[in-house]
């Protein structure tokens, strides 16, 4: 296993009714002027954002407001947060929403607090010197952004989609209360569900370092995971299963299922955000699409670790050969995918890519990652396209 | 489920010559002045204290040294640190060793940021208001005290043994590197696992709030230590095994294996605190020599988790009544610690306790926990008192 280090540093706040805490919390920060970060109306219309205001009234802070935020949140958003926040004093950032909200909170936060245009963190041109203190009140079980230090924006004229991770922007706190996920519809409970397996398995396909304390969490985050999201299909308001998923996102992604390995694959995260940047497509659903090509192209380079995720997760009896066992685990998978409607290719991601779009996508994947990445299976941009290829 | 907050924000730095690293990790944390605290001479031998202060000199930290912190950890020298740092200005404590010198370290930070006499914090009298900021380099994988907001200290003239817990006291940073564990003598390698094992079971059997996610995280940190000391009893230099029991003992007491319970048993706990005050044994052995006792004498009132316990933890075959499962479960984790050293009575733990001392700490203890505690069986004095006897 290799040396690591884990930072977790949010403070959780998970239950029924959390939100109304919010005043509270954020007093407890010292901070004074919350520009409240959202997307839809479907915070208003739930009553969520009413409730929200309620809360920072009672304990006297002050609060703006900017909503509008896109899946695969926009730069030009960003850069608008940043203004208001400095015209106003923002001096904290609430995110109400999922995924997107928060990334896109994170970056109006660097941008406030860090000279220069922010987007020069997401192009790795340099690195962030501070960020306003963030805080979540999150909507959808999927992302693990709201304990995770990542963040992901994408450039409108280029369709650029970038990440940029930094330890500063972790979130001072998360309220988590799964009765706010009960409305989602199934399709955006199943791309959450999508997201937060692929956070595990980024971290559990790889070719070193791994651990079996790592292991034995993963496994059973996995396992838990896959259980619940076939209850959700059901019984969309059942809570507790609410509640599995939703804290299962958070560990997925703040670290603990990595200690001790290389420091993951991620390949299937990259090949997915240029999917995201050139059709839009939901997070969720674009690494859905693409995951079981990328499995079966990289399997027989890490067979150990598919044959372990074959029977220990996706309950496959260990009979026949490593091979059968291994492409056992990614058939269970993907029919597990469909079971809970998301999509195991781009036709059914509604997808119809052109053979120059999957070349340009491998160009700028490949582009991206400088050259070539990958544990499970270290790939260049030949093999990213015929991947892209595979999964149509 | 119940509501829960999990809040665990040491930055955990782990694996080989990571100790080299403390002096940056301290100045990162804007610190001029450290106490070095630690037990006896085993870090000066080991040459890890000559390294430590290399280390901080090589950033320009200043430091001074406090020593002499032995197993439940006596008031006395904590007054000696607060007075010594208050003197010096130290603004910042190192605590090099295991539970002991950590939970020492906790309290003497403590004593210098709070007003007043340290101890009304472990009296229950009033709550700190600060801490000055902690670090922690591990030597012992046991306590958990390196990521966990509790510690416990023994008032030397009444032997009355008491804990204070409190997130303000959580250390900055965490440095374990598993080589540094290599060289404890079995007998503590022992204690140590022990003691992991029980923080897991204290929040493991209850009669509400569990969550999947919760019991698989703790399920699997149980077998992966058990499986692990195995190793270590036959191969105590194995780093691997070193390093698996060393994360899960952190992992063990940060608040992951609780999420979502009524906030635990304890009482096995509780009952050892009162024996480590009487006999001054090692907690972790005395936490073996009385658990079987305990659980013998409440399963049946918490019977659902002992089955899952044994089949899940211990391997136990689901073939006959739950009771007789529960039981085979229950024996078979005394067996285990039979065969790593530990002790599962007062008799292994070379106690000869008198009929009065049982009473006089069944008295004490259930004064202690106002009168009634438990959550897989609510226990009284009388209670306490039977579970001692049974323990003879």
């Amino acid at each position: 296993m290799f040396n690591f280090q884990y930072y977790a540093p949010t403070k959780v706040v998970f239950g029924k009714e959390t939100e109304s805490q919010v005043g509270q919390l954020v007093k407890a920060q010292g901070c004074k002027k919350v520009l409240i970060h959202y997307g839809g109306g479907s915070v208003k219309r739930s009553g969520l954002l009413d409730r929200v205001k309620a809360s920072l009234e009672s304990e006297g802070v002050a609060y703006v407001e900017l909503g509008g935020v896109v899946p695969n949140p926009r730069l030009e958003l960003v850069y608008e947060g940043i203004d208001l926040c400095k015209k106003e004093g923002v001096d904290f950032i609430l995110a109400v929403g999922g995924g997107s909200v928060i990334d896109s909170g994170k970056a109006i936060g660097y941008g406030v607090a860090t000279e220069g245009d922010v987007w020069e963190l997401y192009e790795h041109k340099r690195n962030a010197t501070a960020c306003l203190p963030i805080g979540v009140i999150l909507t959808i079980a999927a992302a693990g952004s709201e304990t995770s230090n990542s963040s992901v924006i994408t450039k409108e004229d280029t369709l650029d989609k970038r990440f940029y991770d930094d330890d500063i922007s972790r979130p001072k706190f998360a309220i988590m209360n799964p009765e706010l996920t009960m409305t989602l519809p199934d399709y955006q409970t199943g791309c959450g569900v999508a997201d937060i397996l692929m956070h595990t398995q980024e971290r559990y396909f790889t070719n070193g370092g791994n651990m079996e304390m790592t292991d034995q969490i993963a496994e059973g985050l996995m396992r838990n995971v896959i259980a619940n999201a076939k209850i959700l299909v059901k019984d969309p308001k059942n809570y507790d299963a609410r509640a599995e998923v939703m804290w299962a996102g958070s560990l997925s992604h703040n670290g603990l299922t990595g200690c001790g390995n290389d420091g993951g694959d991620f390949m299937t995260h990259m090949l997915e955000h240029e999917m995201g940047g050139m059709y839009d497509v939901a997070h969720g659903a674009g690494l859905a699409a693409v995951w079981g090509s990328w499995a079966r192209y990289v399997y027989k380079n890490c067979l150990h670790r598919f044959v372990r995720f074959a029977t220990n997760v996706m309950g496959v009896e260990a009979v026949g050969t490593e091979e059968e066992i291994a492409l056992k685990g990614i058939e269970a998978l993907e029919a597990f995918y469909r079971e809970i409607g998301m999509p195991t290719n781009f036709r059914e991601l509604g997808v119809e890519a052109k053979d120059e779009e999957l070349r340009e996508m491998a160009r700028r994947c490949a582009n991206y990652v400088g050259g070539e990445k990958g544990s499970a299976r270290l790939l260049k941009e030949a093999d990213m396209y015929e991947i892209y290829k595979m999964a149509l």
